[in-house]
């Protein structure tokens, strides 16, 4: 996993590119006209890890709430604009971190180039956001998709960039994987700008997830991606779960515990599954990034259990807890989750 | 997306490598000795599309059980074996699809020879099953991980094929997805044979199924992989439905509806995540693989709608239901679900 080189750019406080961590963006679901939700869903946001929020301005009323929403929030916040030029001028009348443009919805130069002035001046960067649902059906019509998307971007860039301005970051987003996958390809090595990832309209958490793990994860490992957006029907901490955990896979990011634990089978002695669920709940209570084994059996139980930082490998009415590769206690199979979690609070 | 050559084998009617779709597995959780819950499940995995389910033979009286198992279900079944050779031979006798062998724990070649030898009789494929939790400690200490696994899998290949027995099949999980892509990747062209891919103890639903799709989701990327089995501290059927959610991202596999749905946002004006939940509902009960979109809005919304076999792109208190890239009804905010509803159980 080399990783893709391209410039660094700032959102408020946050870093992006270059060797900086993957930041894990979401974006509020609340009406931004009610300042007070989106204010506590921001927060939410921020409590659950999440490192810079997208808000979306759909019209003056909302533009102008963001100055209030700004004002109390430390999350660095990006305006989502589509349609019309001037809800960017007010967002940025209004302090946002970040700016999001869509090409496909807003085309007419003259008004990019307003808009330009005025992030250039307060040093905002601005996401060139392309998605496969708004480009505009006349642009390259007999051209394939992921060519018609890489394009879009690619002009845009230039334009912004015969105007002097390279706080660039730019995103390519489809439901489909294989043709994100390829658009991001495309561009990565055409530009020099930070890449945002997502797959878009991915769907409720279930599937949504394992679409967004399978699409990001794919171009994380080849080193494509430097902030990420998991976008699923369901409340955006979820998305921000599902952020990390597709990181943490990767070793790309540490956040709270990791949790091995075995399927079960046919050689299983103990409810394996019950005992792994009420662990993990327990562990939903501690930040500290450890690794945890509940394994039932002796076929990888103590091998799993001796490589984790805490683990219990069951056997028949037995359990050896294991501690950084050692067993320091046996316990009967009435005490395993208190056993195992009395040593796991013992280093957290 | 250039699939790995390799040779194809059978476990059972069930055609695994070369050009054959790749292949979901899962595993039985029941006691083994109990035939009729080892049934019962075998049958509720067939229903949910596993296509080869492995249950676990820890002693001689659950490989006694194996015969009548088999005489009642029509998935093809592995033995799972560990330690003992002798249950292998048992299994054999039962009349089971495929074996399992774990090279870390029977590793004494005269008892793999009287194995292969009664698995090469009856034309019964083996899988050699390395995990990174069952290494024996003093098999190559000084070695990385990743070089052990695959040295071990290549040295009980290399017997097996000494005895003239190619009915082979490998796989090398780990619980690290890194790990795991590393030893894959490392033994894809070394071999001929086809592929088990896998990332061990992915944990609980949540987490695992990230983890696998990430992990699997990569391999499969880069052609390797033959069949799948994730492992998940849940229900079996979470694992097929997980495994076949990995496979449709990439368009490996068909299977069921897909669901398109926008994570809604500020510019949303309607409840979409509850409108996406009630349609997911009542997609279950439909087998044809269309796709479906429930999209908020005007920026994504007609493009995805448009896109999808049937779809729906939700306005202010009203909705346009697509059907083929073509508007078909307008529909007022308290109909959405019923609108879209009899549009696909017209295509369905």
């Amino acid at each position: 996993m080399t990783r893709r080189t391209c410039k660094q750019l700032r959102i408020g406080h946050v870093t992006i590119g270059g060797d900086a961590p993957i930041v894990v963006q979401s974006m509020t679901k609340t009406d931004t006209r009610d300042v007070t939700a989106t204010i506590n869903q921001i927060k939410e946001l921020e409590d659950c890890g999440c490192e810079i929020v997208r808000v979306a301005v759909p019209d003056n009323e909302t533009a102008k709430s963001l100055a209030s929403i700004k004002k109390s929030v430390s999350l660095p916040i990006i305006a989502d604009i589509h349609f019309d030029y001037r809800l960017a001028l007010a967002a940025l009348q209004a302090g946002v971190d970040g700016l999001r443009l869509n090409p496909g919805n807003i085309g007419d130069r003259e008004q990019i180039a307003i808009v330009v002035a005025a992030a250039k001046e307060k040093e905002v960067p601005v996401r060139i956001g392309v998605n496969a649902g708004s480009l505009p059906v006349n642009f390259q019509p007999n051209m394939p998709l992921a060519e018609r998307m890489v394009n879009m971007a690619l002009e845009q860039i230039k334009f912004m960039e015969s105007l002097d301005f390279d706080l660039i970051k730019v995103s390519l987003k489809a439901f489909d994987v294989l043709t994100t996958i390829q658009v991001y390809q495309m561009i990565a090595d055409k530009i020099p700008y930070p890449l945002h990832l997502g797959i878009t309209e991915a769907g409720l958490p279930r599937t949504g997830a394992i679409r967004s793990a399978v699409g990001i994860g794919i171009l994380l490992h080849q080193g494509i991606g430097d902030t990420i957006r998991v976008s699923l029907s369901a409340h955006p901490c979820e998305e921000v779960l599902v952020a990390y955990e597709i990181l943490k896979s990767l070793g790309l990011r540490q956040r709270g515990p990791i949790l091995v634990s075995c399927p079960s089978c046919g050689r299983a002695e103990v409810d394996i599954i019950a005992l792994a669920e009420a662990v993990s709940k327990r562990l939903q209570k501690i930040s500290k990034p450890i690794k945890v084994a509940v394994m039932g059996c002796v076929v990888n139980g103590p091998g799993e259990a001796k490589d984790a930082d805490v683990g219990i490998a069951c056997g028949r009415g037995k359990g050896a807890i294991f501690r950084k590769g050692e067993v320091v206690n046996t316990t009967s199979e009435d005490s395993y989750l208190e056993a195992i979690m009395a040593e796991i609070n013992r280093i957290a």
